[in-house]
């Protein structure tokens, strides 16, 4: 699930994430209400948040900046929910709204579950219309294809699905929900566990991508979205603030190369910012990390360093083309990205 | 001072380290009324303590384990003190206590400062003698010497005193107490301030280091001893833990390197319990470690690779030899640390 307000749920210590989400989706024929439309709705974020950054990714490589606009929640939350607190006055200018709550309270009245990003929400009335965000990622590269930039990439492609989702399943269960499994489990058993189960699976993506350049066939793919959020994370949160400590992904050179590769394609990198990852998680976990004090590291010039996968071949954009730079009001800002002001 | 139970002394959010300790030495004169005498002291340990642990390296370098015998508490304590959980009964086996607090008592009933080891308790009368870490190693050094053994090695030489002494106080106050003041700061500020003067002190070692096998002549001294058993709780501890997390010491090359190499020298690794260290340091801080967990990580194989140190030259135990391997009784369980049973 995205990363959410209110409690977790844990049972014999272990984690637990509640995976039931809004069902209507926005889809080209609008069967369930919410058709494709530019200017219909906008993707609300955390750029700390690695659920959120795939959407922010996809949407992005798709080019669908002009016709779905972004609300971006600041790095932390109170336990009801985000907050729009790096807009002027503490509100989304566009949805006129403090926290993302109210989005989900025009849906539905006395929403129980999780205030969760990344959520779209309709502009005209408020309310929300997915926060599911496995769905949404596909459905960017599937139902908005009308809209798609020239030259955008195929994310989802048709042959290659099968593949995709089989090896989606497994990163999901062990990496991009298994770091969470070992920050918040409650037993040593249940850390241990998802400890081992996390090393394993990054031992096998390892193996996987040391001859090919991504996870599926000679592009990026959805695939590729999802392992770069948790990795991009790793040094900087799960290796300390998790306990997922066997390495960092700075020791692990097939996958840091890979991360670094991702990292310095158009997309990826220029989506991520440091400064709220660790602000989100530092802060806002305040029962695992009671002081609220944020770790000044890691040294983040790494990920700007030559990786050399370029030598596997592969093309990442298959027969489409990077996006060019993000706007202005897109743009990470400088001191929060090794990216600097160089670009 | 040593590690200690009992609460941190904290004022603007800056961790101070109590530094009062008791004041009476074991001398070769007895001017305070403890003499050395081969039988009639008890060194008390915890191996999870970085401080307690340089009289575990001095005590074995300078072959004194004969006369001068050591209890080994566990490696988590209670509020009110360390305990010899280890040993059968739960007792001392020398001194017959449960709890190493008796020893204090007895020497001066209602103590009301930390109990803390290392800690020197008269066999006979189970009183504490001292516990003045800082004191306690040259002592072993200046005051023990009739009864070191043949070929032990000179650690406080008269000629590099003064170098030692200039050595070891910035590396105190920055690095074996500034990963503390990172740990248990109780403000951003202080913490980063921390941080600060810790990493420009590890990048100065680590420029002193480059050329140099040892910090001080050619030969191993007090100064490699004090360095060295922060460095061993680097990454197991102080990186994630104590949020000291600019870089791994192994991603340090010249001070992952002079870390091996000293690890490697019969004394060193041979009295580091990673298992100890780790438990420690995770179980008993519940104020910054609610859940108690301890990590899995580091993987510690990367302690046993070749440093390449020895084409610096030196002379590790300068005119004298190493010690031979610990005794049965005081060897570091096999499952504690990556010399495991092939030593």
């Amino acid at each position: 699930m995205p990363t959410k307000t209110g409690s977790y749920i844990a049972g014999d210590g272990e984690f637990t994430r509640d995976q039931r989400y809004i069902a209507t989706r926005v889809t080209a024929d609008g069967r369930d209400g919410f058709p494709v439309e530019p200017g219909r709705y906008r993707l609300v974020v955390s750029r700390a948040c690695p659920w959120a950054n795939r959407a922010i990714i996809v949407r992005r490589l798709l080019g669908l900046e002009d016709v779905l606009s972004m609300g971006v929640a600041g790095p932390t939350h109170d336990a009801r929910s985000w907050t729009f607190d790096l807009d002027p006055g503490g509100r989304d200018p566009v949805l006129g709204m403090e926290r993302l709550q109210e989005a989900y309270f025009r849906r539905f009245p006395g929403y129980e579950r999780g205030i969760t990003v990344p959520a779209i929400v309709e502009e005209s009335t408020g309310r929300v219309v997915t926060n599911d965000y496995a769905q949404m990622t596909i459905d960017l590269s599937l139902e908005w294809t009308a809209f798609h930039r020239q030259g955008a990439p195929v994310l989802y492609p048709p042959d290659a699905r099968a593949e995709i989702d089989e090896v989606n399943a497994v990163v999901f269960a062990d990496v991009n929900n298994g770091v969470y499994r070992c920050g918040f489990a409650g037993s040593q058993a249940a850390y241990e566990d998802a400890y081992g189960r996390l090393f394993a699976r990054l031992d096998w993506l390892s193996a996987r991508l040391e001859g090919r350049r991504y996870l599926v066939g000679d592009t990026i793919t959805e695939a590729d979205v999802r392992l770069f959020t948790t990795l991009a994370r790793f040094d900087a949160v799960y290796h300390g603030h998790f306990k997922c400590n066997r390495e960092k992904l700075s020791e692990m050179p097939v996958l840091w190369a890979y991360a670094r590769d991702l990292f310095q394609t158009p997309g990826f990198g220029d989506t991520t910012d440091f400064d709220h990852i660790k602000r989100h998680y530092y802060e806002v976990h305040r029962d695992i990390n009671p002081t609220g004090i944020v770790p000044a590291g890691p040294d983040l010039a790494g990920w700007l360093t030559p990786h050399g996968r370029e030598a596997l071949g592969g093309r990442p954009f298959g027969d489409g083309t990077p996006p060019g730079p993000p706007s202005a009001a897109e743009t990470v800002p400088a001191g929060h990205t090794p990216l600097g002001d160089a670009r």
